[in-house]
């Protein structure tokens, strides 16, 4: 069969369908999820209040349950949230609600890929402000430019970065709120591990939103809830672009439980905390690694060249440890990194020794 | 707050948020769901094996064991399905992947709902072609004349369609598949009830799509599953544009289960498909309502003006029973109707009481 028939869109060409890692692996340090996983006790409460649910029902439409408890929590109520599965979800029904072929999505570079690929997918195009080469600070004034030409739309500030790990300054990002004149949102995926947010300006600013995920610190990852905090004037736009039904009824279930008994995590995000300090730095023992300071569940490393970047990832799952390139072109052509997630204790250790091993490797530079 | 940002798009105004019906009722026949539910051991086994799930892990990126399971039921294998949360997601997805702003996406007057919101949203221009009014039948060469415009990309068909329940003849849609040059999107949500399919002519033709949910007869509406069925090449357009980790984890473990033990459902689509006929028969005792011969598990009830249509359905709100409006002017702005799902036997018999109640309203003409 041959695409030669007019239906199919020549923007997707460069896009590839998502590779699923179905290598054999060990060790998955690549999704940045929490290893510690929800303890049994709290699997239990849930599969039992599970056999009360009406299956043959479609979700409650809106996640009401969900909706008032963690809106509430935020000092704000239902008309200033929408659940998503996952922030994936969300940042599609947001290009989808603000943007559109012949508008402009602005984001860093580098950031969270996703930004981009809905982006494409949308028809909009897509503008990537390079961080400063020093420290991954916010260039402030370049996004400013670019968000002042008549079709940009929404801009995607990352707080903490990924996969650089680091906040940005709050007043840079107060700036470009206040004079980009575009949509501005706020993606705290990882806030649970650094705590700074912007949730408190979205009574000020009608042009904030906010996202999280119960995918990272929540340890749910697997059934795909995230949230969004806006104006009641910004959540009615996304609702009409929302799928009726999008949340299903078992992940409303368990997310609420989960942040009912939100004090049951604080375990193992301390954990994780301690941990990511501990790595970062035995990774900076090892040459040529450098291991840049984080703010979230996972460490940005930094393997010089292009051919150091393959040897290692490629060394590291040879010997059944999966992570993930964060590399950039936009960022640096110089430039090559590893983004890999703080594992538990045991999984650190064996990734240690891993980059030990590769660290001897004769090819390496 | 007011709308004077740039970032508003003025294509979304002729969209409302989808209301969910947070009104009070006793019986809900608005949503063509499965009266009769799951089994309780199945619920038992499948809650039985989500002890052993991994929450804190992303799920399978492409629904490997469902995938696996459903498309060799269907004679195909992997490379001919994506499941998605729902057919919504899939008729979401097939619209980013080939259209955009700008082309033109086609379907019936009447027809499914979410067909026009998708494409709204995708800035797609959305063309109705009315079924004929005496029964319910495809305008084929109306539909081939349209779909001939340059710019049109893609033709939804429900079969049987929604909310008419009929199925249009196997051979005018074959001519619309090979004639229109359009990709042609067969929706068989109902196939359960009515068992025809357009299946077999996937590996005949380069542009044909079935889609397909586990929301009507596999009484999991809950849980958002729907899969699409189509050549490799068109797969993996819709792969381009999947959200990477669009199915939860239990979710697809539930389908799986359901779908492995699928003669656990014979007995209560054999019961919908009798009580759809008894009530079809008794609604077409009780003046003036006519009730259409469905294929689906739901009726369409004819109630002559929109004055009617308002008052039949307030009032059947008011007795505790919701059904669904399914009128469209497009098809024509002097025949009302309403959308009623065969509930159990039950819920039937208190619907027909409703309607006799109703009848002797004197205000109904």
């Amino acid at each position: 069969m041959k695409k030669n028939k007019k239906f199919y869109r020549d923007n997707l060409k460069e896009l590839k369908p998502y590779d699923p890692h179905e290598v054999p692996y060990k060790i998955k340090l690549n999704a940045n999820e929490n290893p510690y996983g929800l303890p049994e006790e709290i699997i239990e409460e849930i599969l039992s209040e599970a056999k009360n649910l009406k299956y043959f029902r479609y979700p409650s439409a809106n996640s009401v349950k969900l909706s008032e408890i963690v809106s509430s929590f935020c000092g704000l109520n239902r008309d200033n949230i929408v659940i998503g599965n996952g922030s994936d979800e969300l940042i599609d029904y947001l290009i989808k609600a603000f943007s559109e072929k012949g508008r402009r999505i602005i984001t860093t570079a580098p950031s969270f890929a996703m930004y981009k690929i809905y982006s494409i997918i949308s028809g909009s195009n897509f503008a990537q402000i390079p961080l400063n080469q020093s420290n991954f600070s916010l260039n402030e004034d370049k996004v400013l430019e670019e968000a002042k030409k008549e079709d940009s739309s929404i801009i995607f500030i990352a707080y903490p970065n990924a996969p650089t790990g680091n906040y940005f300054a709050e007043d840079k990002i107060i700036k470009i709120i206040e004079e980009s004149g575009c949509l501005v949102v706020v993606d705290e995926a990882y806030y649970e591990f650094g705590k700074k947010t912007f949730v408190p300006f979205i009574s000020r600013y009608d042009n904030l939103v906010i996202i999280r995920t119960f995918s990272k610190a929540y340890s749910i990852a697997s059934l795909r809830v995230g949230y969004l905090l806006s104006n009641p004037e910004i959540i009615n736009e996304i609702r009409k672009v929302k799928s009726p039904f999008n949340v299903n009824t078992f992940s409303q279930l368990v997310a609420q439980v989960v942040f009912e008994n939100k004090e049951i995590l604080k375990d193992s995000i301390k954990k994780i905390i301690e941990e990511r300090e501990k790595l970062t730095n035995r990774i900076n023992e090892i040459p040529p690694f450098k291991a840049h300071p984080s703010r979230t569940n996972f460490v940005l490393v930094e393997v010089g060249s292009k051919e150091n970047s393959d040897l290692v990832y490629n060394n590291l799952l040879e010997q059944g440890i999966l992570v993930q390139t964060a590399s950039d072109p936009i960022f640096s052509t110089s430039r090559y990194f590893l983004r890999i997630t703080v594992g538990n204790e045991e999984e650190n250790d064996i990734l240690v020794k891993g980059l030990e091993i590769v660290s001897k490797n004769r090819s390496l530079k």
